[in-house]
C-alpha cells in the first residue's frame, strides 16, 4: 500500500471522520481509522462506533493498493503538525506498520489489521428521497439541544424525524421541554406509510457539523438511516422504542400573546439566571401592560429584576419556569423578534419566531408558591 | 454607600484584582473582592489570598462613601453581562447588600462585613528601587516556566529574584531543567547587601499579566514584595527558604556548538514528541556534520526521525533528553536563531538565544542504555 497524498487533504478528512471513531477502549480497533488506497477511487476513510458509521473519499495518487487501520488519536496529531506539503504513505501489510514521509522528516506507526475492521451495515431498500440540505441543517439545529440525557427512556435521547402529509418534521422533548420544526419544502416520499423514526443525538450532531452542498440523498430500513452528499456517507443505527404523541402537549389555543425583541430579551434572561443559578435556576416571567417582567426566585444571595418593551394582545399572565430551558432556545433561534403564548400560570409557554408557524418550542411551568 | 460607574471601568477593573482572590473556601469572605468608595480617590478594589494581594484604585462618581465585600464570582459574571452603560451601585451597609442598577435591569446581591476582611501587610522600608517593565517582563516569562511542582521542596516552586552586582537575574529550576535570564540595563540598589529572594510562581504570573507602563516600583522586606506600578499595587508573600546554587551547575566550557533555525527546531521537536509521548518522552538527539538528527526513543507503537540542517563546530554528539523541557523554551523564547552548546552525552545541554549571554536553559541528560 502506498500512495502520495497532501497534507491538507489527509488532515480535512481525518477530520471529516474522527467524531465517529469510538472513544472507549472495548474494541481497540475502533480507535482507528480504515484506510483504503484503490487506483480508481483515491483514498476511502472510514470511523465507526458501530452506531455511527461515517465514510469519506479523498484524492490521493495511489501507487499500491492496500488497506490498513491507523490509532486515530496520533494519525491525527501528527497529521495536523506536518508542514503543508505532500506526504508519502507507505504501509508494510504484513507489519501493519506505516511510514510517513514528508520534507525531511519520518515517522513510523503500529496499526491493526484491516480484516478484523468490521463492515458498515448495508442498506438494502431501493426505495430513497431527497431532502435540501440547508432546511435539514436549519430543523436539526432547532431541535436536537432539546434532547434528554437519561438512558433510561432511550427515545428521548434521540430526535422523532418524520413525514406528516408532505413536509418532513423533527421533534425533540425530555418531557420538561419540547422543540418542534417543520421544512418549508414539501417532499414526495414514494411509499404511502407515514416515515417515523427516532434519530440518535449524535448524528445529528454530526450531520449539522458535516452537512454541505445543495441536497442530501437518504436511504431508511428498519434498523439503519443512511445519508449521503459530497464525498461523505454517514449511516447511524436508529433508536428503538415509541416516541411520545407530541401533538398531545401542544396547546391549540392561547389567551394572550406577546411579541418581544430576541436580544434584548437574551440578554435580559442571561443576566437574570446568573442570580438564578445560585438557587433552583427558575425565573418567574409577568406581564403589565406593555411590560414583560423577570425576576429570579427568591433565594439568600441575591435578586435579579429585568423589564422588557413587549406587544401584548389579551390579559395579563405570570408562569414561572427554568431559565436554562429559555436561554436555550433563545440562543438556536437568530430572527430578531419572537412571540411568546400564553394560557395561564399552569399550561406550557409557547415560543415562536415572530408569526411563522414551522417551528413550535414548549416550556412547562415550575410550581412555584 | 453610593457612587456611579461606567460597566467597562467597573469590569476591567474587577478583572485585575480577580486572580488574588482565594479558590478555597478556607475563609469565605476572601472568596470576595473588598470594594472602598472614597470621594477623593474613587473606587478602590482588593483582593487577596494572603499569600498575593492585588489592590487597584477606578475612576468612579462617589456619592456616598463606604466599603463593602462581594462575592467575586457572581459579582464579576453579572458585571460582564451588564450593557455598556452607567452602573448605579448602592450598598446597604446594615444588611451588607448591594443594588446594581442599569438601564430596565436592577440585581440585588448579598455580600459581607467588610471590617471582617484581612488587611493586606504593610512594608516598612523606605528603601525602593526601580525597573523597567519590558525588560522585568521579558525576564520573568523566560524562566516562570520551569519552576517545580513539587510542593515538598517550596524553594524550587517559586523562582530565584537576585541582584548580581548591577544587574538583576532570575533563575528557575526543578533540578532536572534550569532556566535563567540577566536585565541588559543596569540598576542601582542602594543598599550594600545582595538582594535574593524567592518569588511564588503565581505571583511571577500574574506580574505578566498585569504589568503595564514604563516603570514598577519595588519595596521588599524579609516576608513580602510589593510592586506599584500605574493603578495598581501587587503584594506577595516570599517563600522562605534556600534556594539551590545555580551556579555551580551551569557548565563554563563546551566542546560543541551548534546554531539552528527557532521555528524549524519547534516544530520537529513537535512531532517527534507526538511519538515520543506515547512512551517516555525521551528524544534522542545528534549531530552528524551539518544536520542534527532527532528520534523519538524506540517505542513498540511507533518511530519519529527529523532532521535540520545547522551550524557547527566542534566534533560530533549525542544526548538524551526530554521532549517536553526541550518544547518549553522553544516556545517562550522568539529569536530566530538559537544556539545549543554540549560537552557529552552525560553533561547538560546548553541552550541560548544565539550568540546573547543574558539568557541560559539548561536541560539535564536522561539516562539511556
Amino acid at each position: 500500500m502506498k500512495f502520495k497524498i497532501e497534507q491538507k487533504d489527509l488532515y480535512e478528512g481525518i477530520q471529516k471522520v474522527q467524531k465517529a471513531v469510538a472513544n472507549k477502549q472495548t474494541m481497540p480497533i475502533l480507535t482507528g481509522i480504515f484506510l483504503e488506497a484503490k487506483k480508481d477511487k483515491g483514498l476511502h476513510l472510514i470511523a465507526t462506533d458501530l452506531e455511527l458509521g461515517i465514510e469519506h473519499y479523498i484524492n490521493a495518487n495511489i501507487e499500491k493498493e492496500g488497506s490498513i487501520v491507523i490509532p486515530a488519536n496520533s494519525f491525527t496529531q501528527l497529521v495536523r503538525e506536518l508542514p503543508n506539503e505532500k506526504i508519502d504513505f507507505n504501509a508494510d501489510l504484513e507489519q501493519y506498520q506505516i511510514t510517513l514521509s514528508c520534507s525531511s522528516s519520518e515517522f513510523k506507526l503500529k496499526g491493526f489489521n484491516p480484516e478484523e475492521y468490521p463492515q458498515l451495515p448495508e442498506i438494502n431498500v431501493p426505495e430513497k428521497f431527497k431532502l435540501p440540505i440547508n432546511e435539514l441543517k436549519r430543523i436539526i439545529n432547532e431541535v436536537e439541544f432539546s434532547t434528554s440525557n437519561d438512558e433510561t427512556q432511550p427515545a428521548l435521547t434521540g430526535s422523532l424525524f418524520s413525514s406528516k402529509e408532505d413536509k418532513i418534521i423533527i421533534v425533540s422533548t425530555n418531557t420538561y421541554r419540547l422543540a418542534f420544526s417543520k421544512m418549508e419544502k414539501s417532499i414526495s416520499l414514494k411509499s404511502k406509510e407515514e416515515l417515523n423514526i427516532i434519530l440518535p443525538s449524535k448524528t445529528l450532531k454530526e450531520l449539522t457539523r458535516l452537512l454541505e452542498g445543495e441536497e442530501v440523498e437518504i436511504f431508511v430500513d428498519s434498523n439503519y438511516i443512511k445519508f449521503i452528499f459530497e464525498d461523505i456517507t454517514i449511516i447511524s443505527r436508529l433508536i428503538e422504542g415509541k416516541f411520545p404523541n407530541y401533538k398531545q402537549v401542544m396547546p391549540n389555543k392561547f389567551n394572550t400573546k406577546l411579541f418581544v425583541d430576541r436580544k434584548l430579551l437574551q440578554n435580559a434572561v442571561k443576566r437574570a439566571s446568573l442570580i438564578a443559578k445560585m438557587d433552583s435556576n427558575v425565573l418567574n416571567l409577568k406581564t403589565e401592560n406593555n411590560k414583560l417582567i423577570i425576576d429570579s426566585a427568591n433565594s439568600e444571595q441575591g435578586h435579579a429584576h429585568e423589564e422588557i418593551s413587549i406587544d401584548k394582545n389579551g390579559p395579563d399572565q405570570k408562569i414561572t419556569i427554568d431559565a436554562g430551558y429559555l436561554l436555550d432556545v433563545l440562543k438556536v433561534i437568530d430572527d430578531e423578534e419572537i412571540s411568546i403564548e400564553l394560557i395561564g400560570p399552569l399550561n406550557p409557554l409557547t415560543l415562536k419566531k415572530g408569526n411563522k408557524d414551522n417551528y413550535i418550542y414548549l416550556i412547562m411551568p415550575v410550581r412555584s408558591d
